[in-house]
């Protein structure tokens, strides 16, 4: 009667999904100032107070025929304009409006490159710990998914990739900073990577495309510097969203940005414009298309973000559990105290402590805990951390 | 180096976005108003006042983590209840929001659909003419397309149907009121074709399933009906948009909802889910969600659109056309003077008439006119239609 992947796909909610609807029971249960819910990586910061302002601008000034129409599939031309200028500028980039194309977030940004670039028998590798939807979305296309360790600091084990690495690997997701580790890769590692990818372009006869997923590009903390990849390697395609930087996750809104030195970088772009229509994205939401277009370089207020960073980091390790301090996104991929992370989330629970076991992540024995959720509640957390911790003689 | 189909879907724009291209370009060499454009879809009614309304209201009441937050993949649940009521009330349907899901619109709500019932050689059928970006979406989900004809009013074939149906038909897809055609398929007509594929259902031992593609629902004229498909058919799934009802096609938001009677309805669903989810949506977006969810029953102003057929279809007669006046959609489908559609919206063009010729919609001699255009704009393209049907001796 139906697809049986769509079936297991819709009928095998990811962990991260099921914890939530968890503690959406439980907060009902014994109220929700009594559970620490750290499973869901929705910001937790308001947008920018001019993202409403633009809205209201936009609502004034613009007839709704206009504002609510149709833009073309890869976009308005003034919106991606105004992309294209602000990555040339603050990055140095030499992008064109043609190599722009806007997406529904940066699901759609990712689905819709994999499919571009995904021919019979492709294979992309990632990282691990990586986001979970990445084998979805790879398979999706058609594509083999496969994942390359990282090290103790969450950055890529570039020897591995070189043994993983062969003639069918399409392309590399690289993202950072990371989605669970909160790591930034560093800027040597970048550069080892990229010249493995050259090396092994080279030896297999096809580029080997660098995708970057960075919708956290923006919120990292103590002045860390997150590399642009089309300043390292020329194969690079650049997967964004304003979900996380402007606090607008539901709104889906994000792009798509081919690197002018891209190998056959028309084709390429071509290939992403007719991913975009033959998967059913008729156009980004035309409105958050505008919105985002005059609020180029804002993010919200990523000090509270790193305040939260900074009292969890303190409280966990005094508490003893072993945690490499994240340098962005909003999330602390933490070390379980016992080898099986789905035991220790589920002990986590009877302090009514909310954390992801890893092992969708692609590793063993971590929980993700997402910062993303009031200070208040972090502080009023602590307590709870403390006695999970005891409660392993840590 | 690019999936071959996606470059192909990518490099060969639809010609109606063809000719629309070639519209921007005359019209700067010899200044909009002296261009008669009638080749895009785009609403051209503004959105109903309480559209505008509710933005500011809920940018006013609600809080931006909220309002701009994820919503639940298949969308907000009171979203999805007050879709749900709506549809209960209007067409004395039984469903409930476990059975609707928000869709990025009409060809998202489509490709969904189609990829969740899609399993290995299964084949999809629809009646010419036909929007093209059918054969797009079906065969981007690796399904066979097939097309049926229609008689001389746009109504079903159901014969011919009957002769082309067989076991791989997984699907019918119906379009009223149709797009480019305007017909609304009449009551009759539907009861026949549900006839035949409960027939052939049980003759191949497996449910056809009827998708409903209507987001033209309630531009219709004349108080002509357009029957609730779910209470003539049980496998039914309906694939709506409020593009074209509200005005906003830019905004990509629309639903599906799945038939309470339908076969393994729970089973559908889920896979309904499962292909959203992989294709890359994670929600409808979330300010629209609560957008429509206040608007529904609203449509912009249809007598505007009514008025524009009437002046059409009276003056296109009495110039000596041959014109099916359409019931519904904004969408006139015009008998060409010549065998070749291509050949006549050619010579269209020499009296800046821009017509979108019918072969991409599967018959070949007509041209479609989309009257979503100014009245005004209409009223001075008459002396163009009669000269270009002078030019055939009409």
């Amino acid at each position: 009667m139906v697809s049986e992947k769509m079936y297991a796909w819709g009928a095998s909610p990811s962990v991260i999904r099921d914890l939530f609807e968890y503690g959406n029971k439980r907060k009902a249960e014994i109220g929700a100032e009594n559970v620490y819910d750290f499973s869901i990586g929705n910001p937790s910061v308001e947008p920018p107070t001019k993202v409403r302002e633009v809205i209201e601008e936009l609502l004034r000034d613009t007839d709704g025929v206009t504002l609510h129409g149709y833009t073309s599939g890869p976009g308005d031309m003034g919106v991606r304009k105004s992309v294209c200028d602000y990555l040339n500028k603050t990055y140095g980039a030499n992008l064109t409006p043609n190599l722009i194309y806007m997406t529904c977030g940066a699901a759609a940004s990712l689905t819709i490159s994999l499919r571009a670039l995904c021919e019979e028998g492709d294979e992309f590798l990632t990282f691990a710990p990586f986001f979970p939807e990445y084998r979805v979305f790879t398979e999706s296309v058609g594509g083999r998914f496969g994942a390359v360790a990282c090290d103790e600091e969450f950055q890529p084990d570039i020897g591995e990739l070189k043994h993983k690495i062969n003639e069918h690997t399409k392309g590399v997701i690289l993202n950072s900073p990371n989605n669970p580790s909160g790591a930034v890769v560093r800027e040597e590692r970048i550069a080892e990577l990229c010249d493995l990818l050259r090396e092994c372009s080279a030896k297999y006869g096809h580029p080997i495309v660098l995708i970057a997923d960075e919708p956290y590009r923006e919120l990292v903390y103590d002045d860390v510097k997150v590399p642009y990849l089309m300043n390292y390697y020329d194969d690079t395609i650049i997967c964004y969203s304003y979900s996380k930087s402007l606090s607008l996750p539901g709104e889906r809104i994000g792009y798509i940005a081919v690197s002018d030195k891209m190998t056959s970088a028309e084709r390429v772009y071509l290939a992403v414009c007719g991913a975009g229509r033959s998967l059913g994205y008729v156009c980004a939401p035309s409105l958050m298309q505008r919105v985002i277009a005059r609020c180029q370089g804002l993010t919200s207020d990523v000090s509270i973000y790193r305040e939260n960073r900074d009292i969890l980091t303190e409280a966990l390790r005094s508490d003893g559990f072993s945690v490499v301090q994240p340098d962005g996104a909003f999330y602390l991929f933490m070390k379980s105290p016992e080898p099986s992370a789905g035991a220790f989330s589920e002990k986590a629970k009877e302090f009514e402590l909310l954390l992801v076991p890893s092992d969708s992540f692609g590793v063993p024995g971590y929980v993700r805990i997402s910062y993303c959720v009031s200070t208040d509640m972090i502080r009023r957390s602590l307590p709870a951390f403390k006695q999970l911790a005891e409660s392993y003689n840590l």
